[in-house]
């Protein structure tokens, strides 16, 4: 059947990596003979300068009515002016919201390629591979009451709510563990329950789903302060990290630099199975929108290229074309070829559209 | 004068790592003259094997008429089923508060001869000084409403608020500029200002007392993802670092963490001065309880006395006394012991207690 994609650039470098996995889509149709059905609409920044708005509903309508949604990025600081509930961010915040796509799954890989773009010695980087599972609709980003009130003095007082709730906390540790038993087997449940109740409840139900349902997969707690130097000090002691919101907004950036090629890396949002079988999704890549860098071809287009690999896994359950593209991106970096964010010495430094341009020559070698 | 401190060892490894702090005050009185009024009380795990609280009222009035406080650690695991309310991290929290001391500064520094004990390449953090000037007593760790809810199906909620003031954004920004001005003259203030409003008002407060008091000092803005990411790409970029409590909770571990040596590292929290002219101040090392080393002599003491030598440079003035200390630290490295947490081949292995008494040997050639 013809798969519906909604494809999404956003701002800064959004445009130009979502040209190159264009190509790769091309691949697919011309070789593989999938059928894709795909629109294209403006979102974030992009979206602000002809509509005005950060995201239009129809937009969000076509994100639901779609089999999946692949997202650039979006963060233009440009458009900080134009007030808090127009602001590009809002676009992403929307359709995780509207999609209630509430498990985002950040993999924070070493390439063995690129061991050295590490600011960790080799020793203590290599191999990594940890997965971190990040609630995104709870939390401080949305709970109410929020907001910026003027006291009878003229100050200010600025306020936001941290909120979970037993059945949210649950059905993303359920992502979490269903997650480590493909891999390690192991979880990390990472909170700040020695200050926060939220943090509490969080350790409680987690540990309560663990006893029920998955006695067979290892589980461990820890302090998000705690995460945050252990990540530093031994990366490789983890396999599924699962957090919050706003700790997974930390760590899994903190995560994916530790790799030290941040545009690598891929990450897929999850909603719920619907009663037709469909699972609402969004891929994007872990790196903002670059605004320095946008539009002068030096963006890296492989996390967004590997963003569309994991859609092809994770919605269409299509892992030997996953799998492909994944090779493809290997094959690529052994050849030598580096974007300027992973160069190093004795490499060959090339542009946007040449290593995207690569991506397909190798897939043609398969 | 005599200065009264009041002496708060805490669980864990805190009362061993103190015991060394009480050597290197000892020779401060027999060879300094400087003359000391010190008592000592229980707080956290310590406190609740006696009293069955975390810290008693008369402690935290005996803080408040103490000149200084000398905290040492708190957090045995142990007594995580005592209930919130009596964790033995209430301690420090409810210190905090009931002085009011707002400012925690965090220095993260790289000792020159601890460079290879960093997880990151020498290369990217030799010569490493970053300040941290985190907020303490405001934010989410003491927002209300707060807690755990049960609603009508028996599922719970658990709330944290997070809340800042005009005033308690000010104060902290003050700090973090005149620290600034007396090293690197830079600052980067810290928050999450594209998803939440207290972020939002932090960053106005901040750019407006910078405007009107200290154009003179290089200000930015960096958003706490991306802080956590550049604190892993590039450290050094940082001179003083200003953020809320939640956030400086991870970003100050963090930072300590790249340095390689934890447990070297003191820290400072300060209140508002006084109509007396006095200064509530609690000095503490940044690393935890360690629970699994606690009373077994292995712990790293030269935390615990750095973060004496701070008391006496920002409590008393006493910079020539606190550069005694600091310097009989250097030499005591460049000698070659170092404690488990920080050895490395070739250099000699000691205990807590052979840490404390090398400290003073090299005091005593000063
Ligand atoms: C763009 C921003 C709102 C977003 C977030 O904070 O969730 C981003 O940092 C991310 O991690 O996807
Ligand atoms: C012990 C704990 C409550 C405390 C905090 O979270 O503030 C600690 O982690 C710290 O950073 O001083």
């Amino acid at each position: 059947a013809t798969k519906k994609l909604l494809v999404l650039p956003g701002d800064g470098i959004g445009p130009e990596v979502m040209n190159e996995v264009a190509r790769v889509v091309a691949w697919m149709s011309r070789v593989r003979g999938i059928s894709f059905d795909i629109s294209e609409d403006l979102v974030g920044g992009a979206s602000l300068a002809v509509h005005g708005v950060p995201i239009r509903d129809e937009v969000i309508q076509a994100a639901k009515a779609a089999d999946a949604v692949l997202f650039g990025s979006v963060g233009d600081p440009k458009w900080a002016s134009v007030g808090f509930d127009r602001r590009p961010e809002v676009a992403i915040l929307k359709l995780r919201q509207e999609l209630e796509l509430f498990a985002n799954l950040r993999p924070a890989k070493v390439f063995d390629a690129l061991v050295d773009a590490s600011t960790l010695k080799p020793e203590v980087v290599a191999g990594l591979d940890i997965m971190i599972v990040r609630e995104t609709v709870g939390g401080i980003y949305f709970g109410e009451p929020r907001g910026i009130e003027t006291l009878p003095d003229g100050s200010k007082r600025g306020i936001n709510t941290e909120v979970y709730t037993t059945a949210e906390i649950e059905r993303v540790a359920r992502v979490a563990f269903d997650l480590a038993r493909q891999r390690g087997n192991r979880v990390c449940s990472v909170e700040k329950c020695n200050v926060m109740e939220s943090g509490l409840l969080w350790k409680e139900v987690v540990t309560d789903l663990h006893a029920r349902d998955y006695p067979d997969v290892e589980l461990s707690h820890m302090l998000a302060d705690n995460c945050a130097m252990q990540l530093v000090r031994n990366p490789r002691q983890f396999d599924v990290i699962v957090t919050g919101n706003l700790f997974g907004d930390l760590l899994s950036d903190l995560a994916s630099m530790l790799t030290g090629s941040l545009g690598m890396l891929p990450s897929a949002t999850l909603g719920t199975v619907d009663a037709t079988g469909k699972r609402p999704a969004l891929y994007e890549p872990i790196h903002g929108s670059a605004p320095d860098i946008a539009g002068k071809g030096l963006a890296n287009p492989l996390a967004q290229i590997l963003s569309f690999s994991m859609l092809l896994r994770y919605s269409f359950g299509m892992d030997a074309e996953a799998e492909l593209i994944e090779t493809a991106v290997s094959n690529v970096l052994a050849s030598g070829l580096r974007t300027a964010d992973i160069m190093s010495p004795g490499m060959a430094q090339v542009g946007t559209a040449v290593m995207g341009e690569a991506v397909v020559r190798e897939l043609d070698k398969l």
